[in-house]
């Protein structure tokens, strides 16, 4: 785009390496920021600057954190003998909104996926069976994970080795989503939401 | 969402203040900044400080520019006796996008829209009739406004006070865009395609 100025085409350029924002949004998102006052412009260098230097893994369930032990670890209110296992700090948000969940985290840092070479070694599997081992008191283990490949592989794998350990491990319940038209669900999530259906 | 760190949390809200970032989008690019090398970060937040430093109006033609004059401005390649009038910047980087004019353009900086309080005023369409009637030699004045109630408004405005100019006055043609399909094409394109229809 030599038809822009140097500037703006340079922050076209650093915008479209985000992830979905194509060129059309990334000359949309120039043009703003341009028309922007300068002070919104610099707040918003400043987080980008700022943010990995704040935020870091909690040493205990490696969510993220500000601190050394992230707040739900360190929330006394929180039932510590459930421990949710997350791949990743986004899907702790995503049950966090819930709001139902009371227990605590536990953050793989992904799931196992050969063909990414992502092994077991690469996640945070071993620190999750060190957690079980050190504190006797833990009742359960949810394998909270996307019901897809890679996640389903990760929770047998997963299962496998917390089951010797007389710890309950669960995982969360396949069926229609909300608002769903069952007409148009596919067989494995229907048939599986025969499996778990449930008394009225 | 408290449940997420205070500096992540900043940052999601900055990025949701840009057009087209929800909530979904502004987390999604949040996490991507979170894992993405603090170096790409730097020059991000670099160019978001220094674009509005750099970059203004072309005093002539008023397309963004880093220099006094813009380089369309400045290229004596250009046919300098046909004059563009487009609304915006972006609307020029279209028409550069084309390949296909040669001449100069003006840009009058958004289009007359009562509602927005936005008058003739408000443009620099004072500062065109100057450069028409500065310069001699300029022998067509194409309206390159988008074909909406304002643009059209403009259009009608800026065509009766270059009329009396002897300058010729174009505008856009309209018609059927490109992969169209005619059987849901609205009724007035169609008939001003109708209108505007060429010899084969």
């Amino acid at each position: 785009m030599e038809y822009l100025s140097k500037s703006v085409n340079k922050l076209i350029n650093e915008l479209m390496k985000l992830p979905t924002i194509g060129p059309k949004t990334a000359q949309r998102l120039a043009f703003y920021l341009l028309k922007a006052p300068q002070k919104d412009n610099e707040s918003l260098a400043n987080v980008l600057i700022e943010v990995k230097k704040n935020v870091r893994e909690c040493s205990r369930c490696f969510n993220l954190t500000e601190e050394d032990i992230c707040f739900i670890c360190n929330n006394s209110q929180r039932d510590h003998t459930q421990i949710c296992v997350a791949a990743t700090p986004q899907d702790v948000s995503a049950l966090e909104r819930t709001r139902e969940y009371k227990g605590i985290y536990h953050v793989l840092g992904g799931t196992i996926s050969p063909l990414e070479g992502i092994g077991p070694d690469q996640l945070k599997i071993k620190e999750l069976l060190d957690r079980l081992d050190s504190r006797k008191d833990i009742k359960e283990v949810i394998l909270a994970l996307s019901p897809n490949l890679t996640g389903e592989a990760t929770g047998l794998y997963l299962s496998k080795l917390i089951g010797p350990k007389q710890i309950k491990v669960t995982r969360l319940a396949l069926g229609l989503p909300l608002g769903a038209d069952l007409e148009y669900a596919d067989e494995v999530t229907l048939s599986r939401a025969l499996d778990g259906r449930q008394t009225v």
